[in-house]
C-alpha cells in the first residue's frame, strides 16, 4: 500500500484546475486538441464503438448490474388489435390517447422504454463513480452522492468537452502477438504501453484520449465468454499522468485488470485515476473493427467524439463513441 | 389528402438504396461529407446539444411518455451505514457483494440505473417510429415491430453512419425577428427555409443534416412552459427531398408543427419523412448556445456528431449531439 | 414540541416485545384475534379495498412518487406479427425464445411487468418508513436502511401475521354528516373517534385493526381531485396506544392530516406510531362500498386479511386488503 | 391432439356464466363457500404462502422473466449526507423536495420502488395469460390484449372474489413418499389426486380452491436448485372440471409439468384451464410450513385469502396468499 499511497500523492490533481473544478483531466483538452482531432479525418471513415444494449449485452456475471430491459409501449400489432377489438376499456389513459385517433387517422407509431443500469455496456464512468476515504476527486465529500444522485462530479457536467479530442489506439493484442485477446491475469504494464506505441509509430501527448485494445469484446462476440481479459496494471496511472492523457478507455469491463495485485484492494487504478487524478474511464468499447483498420493503414490516431447523455446526477452514462479517420 | 398522397408518391425513396436498405437518407452521407464536416472544425469550439434527462426534463403534458426516473443502486451514504450497522442481512445478494469488501478494502463506489422512455428528451427517431397503412419505410411491414422490438429499421442499425456529416443551422427565430421563440400554430413553410438560408448566407446540399432553431428549448428553460412552439409544415418534406438532406433535427418536440393542417391527420411530415423518404428526425435538441454562436460569427455550418445508443430493436434513442466549429 | 415529546415517551413500545422485535403492535394480534376475525364472516360478503395500480392511480401531485408504469413483454398482436413477418432477427433472446415454438405450437401467451413506487396506491407502510433522530422503531439505527433496502423493519418481516385480525371501521364521513368527504384541514380528533364508535355501537379492543373512512377515495373517483381530505390529528396516536390497536388504515394518502399542526413538523403521527409505537399505517384504502354496507347493516366489524408482498428489504408494499363479513 | 381437443370440448365453460363473464370458475365461489372457508379458522394459525420478491427470487433460468429489482429512492444515509453537504444542487426536484424540510424538521423517511415482472414469484395467472387459436376464455379475442394491457380478463377484474374460499391441500410429496420433492418428469396423474385425497381423508367440492404440494419451493430454498419438479398432467384439467374446483395453485413454477407429454405442445393444461375452463393458476406458492402443519394435525382444509393487486390490465399479479386454520 505504501507504493500506492506515494503514487496517489504524486498524481493527485486536486485544485490544479481550481477548487470548484468538476472536469478533471478533461481540462487538458484545449481548442487546439479539438481541431487536431478533426484534422485527422482524412478519409471519411466512421467507426461506431458502442456495444449492444439489450438482452445480448455483457452483463450476467455480476449481481449488481443487469443487461438492459427494453419494452415497447406501443407496437406494430396494436393498431390492428385495437381496430378489431374496439376501445372498450376506459381505464388506461395511454390506450385512450392512442385509440382516440386510430379509428379515423392513418398515422401509426411505435414507442418504447428501457430499464438500464447506466454502466451495463459501453460507457463513461463519471468522476463520482469510484473514490476512497470518504472523499472524491478534488476533495468533494462522499456525501455529495445521495439517493437523489451525485450533486458533484456527475456525468452531465462534462459534455461541455464533447467529449472529443485526438485519440490514440494502443493495440495490446497485436503487441503481444495474441490471436484474439490478452489473457486475464497478465497485467498490462507501463513499459508495454511505451513499447506498443513505439512499435505502432504513434505518440501520446497532452490532451489525447488513450484507447486500449485488449481483445475482450472480440472474444465476447466470438464465444459468448464473459470472463475477463487482461487490463492495465494500476501503475499505468502515473504513466497516464506524466503524459497528460485526458481520458482512458478500453474494450474490457474495467480498463484495469479486475484481479488487483495491490494487497487485497479492488480497483486501485480506478481509485488513482477517478479520485486522485480526475481521469474518466471508458469501458466496454467495441474496438475490433477500428483496431483492424489501424493495423491495415498503420495510422493509430483519429478524431474521437464520445458524448455522454446528460442524465442529471448520474455517475456513469451509456455511450456510443465515434472514431473518425 | 390528395396533395399529401401526391407528395408521398413524389418523395418516396423505397428501393432507391436496395430492397434491404434500413438506412434511408443517411445513405446520402458519403465519405466526402464526413470529411467536409470535419473540415469545418476551424476553431475547436464544442457545443453539446443534449437536454437534461431527469426530473427536470420536458415530459409532463403527454401521458404516454414520462421524464426519466434515475435512482442510485449504491451511494455515498451506504458505506458509512453498512460499517456502522454491520452486515446482518442475508437476503440481498447485492448488499452481500458490496459488504463483502467494504470492511477491509478502502475502495468505495457509486452506481445507478434509469427507467426511461427512449424519446423523453433529446433523441433520434428511428425509421420504425412512424408509419401508415401497415407499412414502414422501404416496404417493411408494421408486423416487423412486436413487443420484442423492431426487427427492421431499429435505431441500432444506423450507427454505422456515426451519425456525422456537415450540418447547417437555420435560425427561424432570428429570421422571423422573434424575441425568444416562434409562436405555435404559425407553421414554418418551405419558402421561409430558403429565405432564412439566403439571409444567413448558407447553402444546404446533398448529405447535409438540417438543424432548425425554433426557440422552444430557450422558452422551456427560461419559463418552464412546455406548450409547443412552431414547427415545420409538412410541405417541407419535399423541400428536404429535393435538396438531398440526410436527416433533420429541431429544438422542438416534433420537428413539424404539432397542430397538423392536413384534414385531421396527425404528424403528416413524420409520415412523409420517416416512412416514405426514410429520413430520421432529431427532436428536443438544445440549440440556443449554438444559434447564438452562429449569429455572432456568421457561420451556420459545422461538423455534427450525434451517435444513437445501440439499443437493440429500439425505435428511438436518447442522444447528446455534438456540434464542432 | 414538548407535548409531542411527552406523548412520544408515554407511547413508546421499544423492547416491549423484546429487543429484536420487528413486528411492533402486530404482536397484539393473538390467535384468539385471528379466530375472532374469522368468526365475523356470517354472510360471505367480500370487499376488496385496493385501488387501481396504473395510469389512473392517485399519484401526480408529488414529484417523488409516480403512478405505476405497466407494460406488456408479449401481447395478443405479437404471434400474428411474428408468423407474418418471420423470425429474422437474431439478437433478441426473448423473441427467439417465443418464436421458437409459435410456428408449430398452438399455445400463445401474454406477459407483463411493472415499474412501481411501492407506496403509489393502496399500501402498508413498513415500520422502517418513517423515523426521527437517526433511530427507528425499537432503537434500530437509520443506518439499517441503505440503497440495498431495509435490513431491519422491512415489510417482508410482518407477513407472519397475515396481516389479519378483527377490524373496525369508523365512518367519519357519516359521523360528521358530510356529503362525500371530510374537508381537509379539519383534523379528526381523539374524542371524535370515541363518539363515532359510540354512535356506531362498536368497540375497539386490543389487537383490532382500525380502519378510518374519510371519504377521500370517494371524492377522488367521483371528481379526479387529488387534493387531500382530513386525516387524524397526531394526538390520536395515544388513543390508539391506549386501546392496543394493532394497525391503523384509512382511505386518504397519509392516515394523518397532511397539514401538521405541530410547529412546522411534518407527519407527527407517523413519527409517533411507526417509530415510537411500532404501529403500521395502511393508506389509500378504498372504503366506499364497505362503509355503505356497514351503514346498511349496522355492523362495523369484520375479518380483515391484508397481506403485504414479501419484497425483501422494502419499506412499504402495495396491497389489496380484503374485508369479509 | 385429438384427446386434447375432445377434452377441451368437454370442459369448455364459455357462456356458462354469461357472455360477458370475466370471472370463470371463480363464479363457483358462493357466499356459502366464503363462510365455509372462514369457519375453518378454529385455531387462529396463519400461514403466509408468498415467496420473496427480490434478488433471491426463483427467476434466472428463463430469459423473459427476471427477479425483481428493488431500489431505494431515499434511505437512511441520505439525511446525514444532505445535512453535511448542503443542498447546492438545483436540478433534482425530488432532492429539493426532501431537502426542503430536513434542515429544520426532525422527520425522516425511507421510500422505494420496484421493477418487477408480474409473474416473477408467487402469483396468480389472469385468465388472459394463456390461450390458443387467437381466442381467450369465453371467446374474447387475442386482440383484446395490446401493448396497453388486457382490456378483458385482466387480473384486476377478479378481486371481487377476494380471492377467498375453502381450500384443500393435496400433499403429493407425502403421498408419493418422497423425501423432499416430486422429481421432474414424473407427471402427477388424476388418479393420484384421488388417492392422495383419500389418504388424507379430505374431500374436494364445488367452489374449493385446490393447492398442490410438489416440494419445489422446499427444494429451491434448501439447495438453490431452480430446475423443475413434477407437476400435474394436463389430464387433471377434467378432474378439476368435474369437481367444480374454483382455482388451482401449486408450489412449482407452472402447476402443470413443464415437460408436456402432448405431442410437442407446451402448457396443455394452461390452455385447457385458463382458456377453455376459465380457471386461474397460482404458481410459486411456498407450501412447506402449511404442508407440515396439515400433516401434523391431519386437517388439510383451511380458509384461503389470496388477493391479487389491482394492476389495471395486467395478465398476472404478485401475491402473498394467506392460509388460516
Amino acid at each position: 500500500m505504501s507504493d500506492f499511497r506515494a503514487m496517489a500523492d504524486r498524481v493527485r490533481n486536486w485544485e490544479r484546475w481550481g477548487k470548484d473544478d468538476e472536469l478533471g483531466c478533461l481540462n487538458l483538452i484545449t481548442d487546439e486538441k479539438v481541431k487536431q482531432g478533426a484534422s485527422l479525418v482524412t478519409e471519411g471513415k466512421v467507426f461506431a464503438l458502442g456495444m449492444d444494449f439489450g438482452d445480448t449485452g455483457p452483463q450476467g456475471d455480476l449481481v449488481f448490474r443487469r443487461n438492459p430491459l427494453h419494452t415497447m409501449t406501443i407496437d406494430g400489432g396494436d393498431s390492428r388489435s385495437m381496430l378489431e377489438h374496439g376501445q372498450s376499456w376506459d381505464k388506461n389513459l395511454r390506450l385512450r390517447e392512442a385509440a382516440g385517433f386510430m379509428a379515423e387517422d392513418i398515422m401509426r407509431y411505435n414507442d418504447d422504454m428501457i430499464v438500464m443500469h447506466l454502466q451495463s455496456a459501453t460507457q463513461w464512468d463519471a468522476l463520482a463513480h469510484v473514490y476512497y476515504e470518504e472523499t472524491m476527486y478534488n476533495g468533494y465529500p462522499a456525501a455529495a452522492v445521495t439517493s437523489f444522485g451525485a450533486s458533484k462530479l456527475s456525468i452531465d457536467k462534462v459534455d461541455v468537452k464533447g467529449i472529443t479530442s485526438r485519440a490514440v489506439l494502443l493495440d495490446m493484442v497485436k503487441y503481444r502477438g495474441e490471436e484474439m485477446h490478452c489473457a486475464h491475469g497478465d497485467h498490462i504494464m507501463p513499459d508495454e504501453l511505451d513499447e506498443a506505441a513505439s512499435q505502432q509509430g504513434v505518440e501520446i501527448g497532452e490532451g489525447d484520449i488513450l484507447v486500449v485494445h485488449t481483445g475482450w469484446t472480440t472474444k465476447f462476440y466470438a464465444t459468448g465468454d464473459k470472463s475477463p481479459s487482461a487490463g492495465l496494471n494500476w501503475r499505468c496511472a502515473e504513466w497516464l499522468h506524466e503524459r497528460g492523457v485526458a481520458a482512458v478507455a478500453a474494450d474490457n469491463s474495467q480498463v484495469e485488470d479486475p484481479i488487483s495485485d495491490l494487497e487485497g484492494n479492488m480497483l486501485p487504478m480506478h481509485m488513482l485515476c477517478l479520485r486522485d487524478m480526475g481521469m474518466q474511464f471508458g469501458e466496454y468499447w467495441k474496438l475490433d473493427a477500428l483496431a483492424a483498420d489501424c493495423a491495415a493503414d498503420g495510422r493509430y490516431d483519429f478524431q474521437l467524439v464520445a458524448p455522454p447523455l446528460r442524465i442529471t446526477g448520474a455517475v456513469g452514462s451509456p455511450i456510443n463513441p465515434i472514431a473518425l479517420k
